[in-house]
């Protein structure tokens, strides 16, 4: 398989919107992954004192967007722009947290490419001059996703190895049009793929085609070789979609280093039993806020294309007899 | 109640961007209210040929999003973004309409709000030069909504007199950054409220407050009383939640003249039997490709403030003793 590309999907800001400071909260799961350093806060257990795992998803999502601004000694009511969303039906999880935050809220719905999604429109919010600070969130929690999608999680059923594990995490960035951080440079928002997937226990190979064919554009419209960038990194593909995913890349002619991966793939270890890896609006979430955010303020890495890709189905859809589009949204983030 | 206003929500654009054409499709109940011959396509019934509520609900609103740029005669490829979002489950309808229209996809989540987010937002892409052309839409239907958000629609439960009926429409706009057509001039993104309201068969009483919110903020940031509008217009806050919009505006200072209804209280007539008035993404999406923008064109009516009205709740919220959060989102659009 190959893609044709779309052109034109990319949009470069005149002045790059500077991510002030990232925030993330965790389970504890990926508090004992590989990452673990670079999380902010790591929960003692997946419910943190509230009543249900929703609850607790929404509390995450609150503390994040309240605590980047924080981190960056940023009055909260300064900030112009809330952008977020989740899977839960509805997009609770981002609604019930941004309620308590009380800042104008745009609700965003793009399954696991949130996080880029919302990175995108919020530099573009600046960058166009009707902001100079915005939030830019996801989040996603194991057992809230596992109960709405699957089965009930207390029926421990076997999981198929090509099923990803869903982050219980939020992450916010927080945006602005002046300051000292890596910049958003540049961002090209995606087009819907389906190539007629219909495994939901396989979103790594229903999202592949779709982040290949943002990459293709991003690299096209631009100009610029996958070696100009340090990291280019996708949402949750995991390890099963990151093979397709180089596969694509491979076969359009994108001449490749090894310098792509997948937060899916970083965020667990082997040994932690979620076999093709991470999925979630909360994995691109806190690889970005923690992982990434860290390397480029330490200038360990420059230049980085971040690529959330979402699986855009639901259990009805999937009744119904549909297969599984998707989607992947990128930024370039650089020093 | 009398609600104090945040300040600093509004943004005026430099080139507003013009309402190339509007192009909406509805349910053959819409098709006998009273804006009848206001929209484009009626169906017959509410399957249309498809097996499914869900799969009809689709195919409105891939037609509209085709047909507006047929209507402009813009072709559909020329596009820059397609905005939209329904009350769906991980926003299907949106998902797969934008699937088959193949264009960069933002999907969002405002519930009923939607047209007024994807309206306001397509106007900042274009007005902050990162468009030429958007697409602007949502939708819902009747029986898509009832049974995912209420009770089985073949059981004919009673309905409280509050309740109301949900709009079976689609409803896309074709924003350009050139061209004739009125114009969108200025949005306001509205902060969600919530003042406890529980009951989610009177969701006008849960709206009311935000909306007023949204209003009070918007004539305040333009320094504009209401009477600089010829029609001031919430998306379906139906007949009980009007009567709360103008009590709270009245007792938060505003001088109002007549010019204040709603899309939820316009689609219908008494006689139809839909206690409150209409409600659903497609509410206001179909009242404003309609009645409003024909009202435009014809110069009838020159200055309007729409005002999207969502309900930000769910089924799995309420069942876990969460209030119902609301936000309005409005945009001016004038000749």
């Amino acid at each position: 398989m190959s893609i044709k590309r779309r052109g034109n999907q990319t949009v470069v800001f005149q002045n790059p919107p500077v991510i002030l400071a990232g925030y993330n909260v965790v389970g504890p799961k990926e508090g004992l992954g590989p990452l673990k350093d670079s999380f902010d806060m790591i929960l003692a257990d997946t419910y943190n004192g509230e009543k249900s795992w929703e609850k607790t998803e929404m509390k995450m999502l609150e503390m994040t967007m309240t605590k980047v601004a924080e981190k960056a000694k940023v009055p909260l009511e300064s900030i112009d722009y809330n952008l977020a969303g989740d899977l839960l039906n509805q997009i609770i999880s981002s609604n019930y947290a941004a309620r308590q935050v009380g800042l104008p809220f745009i609700g965003l719905y793009g399954a696991c490419s949130t996080m880029g999604l919302s990175t995108a429109l919020g530099a573009m919010l600046i960058d166009g001059g009707f902001a100079s600070k915005v939030l830019c969130s996801a989040s996603s929690h194991h057992d809230t996703a596992e109960r709405q999608y699957r089965l009930p999680t207390e029926q421990g059923s076997q999981r198929p190895m090509s099923a990803q594990w869903t982050v219980t995490g939020a992450g916010t960035i927080l945006l602005a049009d002046s300051g000292t951080g890596p910049k958003v440079t540049s961002a090209t928002i995606g087009r819907i793929l389906d190539y007629g997937e219909t495994d939901a226990n396989n979103m790594g190979a229903a999202m592949a085609p779709a982040v290949a064919d943002t990459i293709l554009n991003h690299c096209h419209d631009l100009q610029r070789t996958p070696d100009y960038y340090d990291l280019i990194i996708s949402g949750d593909l995991g390890m099963i979609g990151l093979q397709l995913l180089l596969e694509v890349l491979k076969r359009s002619g994108l001449k490749l280093t090894n310098n792509v991966t997948d937060c899916g793939v970083l965020i667990y270890d082997t040994k932690q039993d979620v076999h093709a890896g991470g999925s979630g609006c909360g994995c691109s979430a806190v690889v970005l806020t923690g992982h990434i955010l860290k390397k480029l303020q330490t200038k360990e890495i420059n230049k980085v294309l971040l690529i959330g890709s979402g699986s855009l189905h639901s259990t009805v859809a999937t009744q119904q007899g549909e297969s599984i589009p998707a989607i992947g949204h990128a930024v370039a983030i650089e020093n």
